[in-house]
């Protein structure tokens, strides 16, 4: 079998040993004689995976009781219209965003249709490269939220720290960075991530948040994106998302069997993380695009400063195994996504990989 | 390997040699080093997947070009509301609905919030056993559509034909019926389905839309839930369950390569549906609970009349291999599910079956 290493933004490389569990039972769940992709969403067997799920992803992020998670469909992106539509009751109702790159400003777009939206700060003057600071006196007192996206999926920056609001409470967006690094879930409202960078497949999207942000939906809102319908019903107001749940159920197991937990996941993503910018500092080819202390643990862009070159190093990586590797259009160049499935020594070959096309090309 | 007949009203069961092959390439989709799960969706080997889904889906139902196929997440359930937020632009804007069952309940109470909203007609005296008589006299004139459910999943009925209207535009809910018997798509102004009952696992939606229909949005129509957004970007707004669109792909050629395409599944499906009618019909323990003229082609329930009785047949029958076959609920008793997937054998073994509990039993 054929196997690359994928840097992909998401949907994203899985865990090997997974993706080799899910092919042995496709055919047959704990011997039920159905795939998990034809249990009833009804069926015990179906119950167990997704309660599994839940308890497997409450004990990795030590979420509290008083939160409920929600396992949804329609990415993180039917979410930057279902948070608004949730959390601000009247259109006069006012929330903040900090602007940091492609996903949040879609989501402050998304939002203005709901309420009374500001923009708290951004960092497009210098094209995402940092995080703007983020203190009480920029957010708006009596702001029903904050609206943050702690890791930049595009432009390859994270806060360093959760910021300080003054009380306001601190929606995130987690979408690529949940399970990376260790969350304190009780500094924020309302967590969410769409699944397919560190968690699973595609089709699955997982809301956290705190019971009294539940029950106060405009009136206009669907049913299916009601937090309270939806956290009453356990998440299966309708039929989920059930492979999807399945594989991310262990995805979930393979983290706390394999890896051994968030913790333990965050230093061996600090690890792979060191071994490329380590490499991006010294090269006199390859440049990182954003400043320093705000350099993401999960997506990281690169460039040769030359399109033509770019292109080369594009098409010898795919060709050597290196998959995925382009950068988005709005920052060219190229961006490994180095998500918890990536291991070490994908770090390693890259740099290797990138040594040597160095000092053919300098 | 072990392998029950999985008589499931949804997710249900799917074709083995669909199941077999996304086992065989689950780590390693031609070739590419990758999971189907694991690819970009914006990578071409998706984007052909993409394509070739809808390629497939267009030749089997004969969708013509003025018509969008759009994939989506939430289920059918999302699109309760979603139609009516995209096809009643004012909220006096006027809807009729025909309720004759749970799934078309739900989409009629849902609508409500958004429109001019009323009950043409409803089969809710005979607990849904039937389909109500509709002709344009029940219909308000200038009325924006009219919402139909074609197939009962619930109850087990199904409209003879579909209804002639004068004119008003038909929105019908194929959830449980798509691609099992044909349908003239320009009869219809949308047609919708989840696709974990013919088409593959959940996670899935199909809305089936003509041009005209499209564009036309409330203002706080969620991004991902406008037509016109999903449609101007091939339903890649943002990323789409891509595991979940590569097995309706499979499926969707399972259909067309084995099968023979949408008219041959239907002789098989008349024939399938017929073993079992034929046999509650001359039994004298069991019998079916809807009016032979609206019988469904796809669920079948059926009772003993006596609650200890049905509870003894479903747990044997779960014993011997026939499993997921209790009724709902709103219905009692047991419920076959025979969609596109389930084989002919399945129906004369369960009949086979049923015939040795009917001995054992009377």
């Amino acid at each position: 079998m054929n196997r690359v290493y994928n840097f992909s933004a998401g949907p994203a490389c899985l865990p090997l040993s997974v993706l080799e569990q899910a092919g042995a039972e496709i055919a047959d769940y704990k011997n039920s004689g159905m795939s998990a992709m034809e249990l009833s969403h009804r069926s015990i067997l179906f119950e167990e995976i997704i309660a599994r799920t839940e308890e497997l992803l409450r004990a990795a992020m030590n979420i509290p009781d008083n939160y409920k998670v929600l396992f949804l469909q329609g990415g993180a992106s039917l979410q930057f219209s279902g948070i608004p539509m949730n959390l601000l009751q009247n259109d006069t109702d006012k929330a903040d965003y900090i602007v940091t790159g492609r996903w949040s400003n879609m989501a402050y777009e998304e939002a203005q249709r709901y309420g009374d939206i500001k923009l708290a700060a951004s960092s497009k003057d210098r094209n995402y490269c940092y995080i703007p600071e983020v203190n009480p006196s920029i957010i708006r007192p009596g702001a029903k939220y904050l609206h943050i996206c702690y890791n930049n999926t595009v432009f390859g920056t994270r806060y360093k720290e959760v910021p300080e609001t003054g009380g306001v409470p601190l929606v995130t967006d987690v979408s690529s960075c949940i399970l990376s690094q260790p969350f304190d879930v009780t500094q924020h409202a309302l967590l969410y991530a769409s699944a397919q960078k560190n968690m699973g497949p595609s089709g699955l999207t997982v809301v956290i948040v705190r019971d009294d942000y539940i029950g106060k939906a405009k009136p206009y809102t669907p049913s299916y994106m009601d937090f309270k319908v939806q956290a009453d019903l356990e998440s299966i107001y309708n039929t989920p998302p059930c492979y999807s749940v399945y594989v991310a159920m262990r995805v979930l197991e393979w983290l706390r069997d394999e890896i051994g937990g968030v913790d333990a996941m965050y230093q061996i993503n600090l690890e792979k993380a060191a071994i490329l910018y380590g490499y991006l500092d010294e090269s006199k080819l390859f440049k990182g695009t954003v400043d320093r202390e705000y350099r993401s643990l999960m997506n990281i862009p690169f460039v040769t400063g030359n399109k033509a070159l770019d292109e080369k190093f594009i098409a010898e990586a795919e060709a050597a195994g290196f998959t995925t590797i382009e950068g988005h259009r709005q920052v060219g160049g190229m961006r490994a996504s180095i998500y918890n499935p990536m291991p070490v020594q994908g770090l390693v070959e890259l740099v290797d990989f990138m040594k040597k096309f160095e000092m053919e090309n300098r």
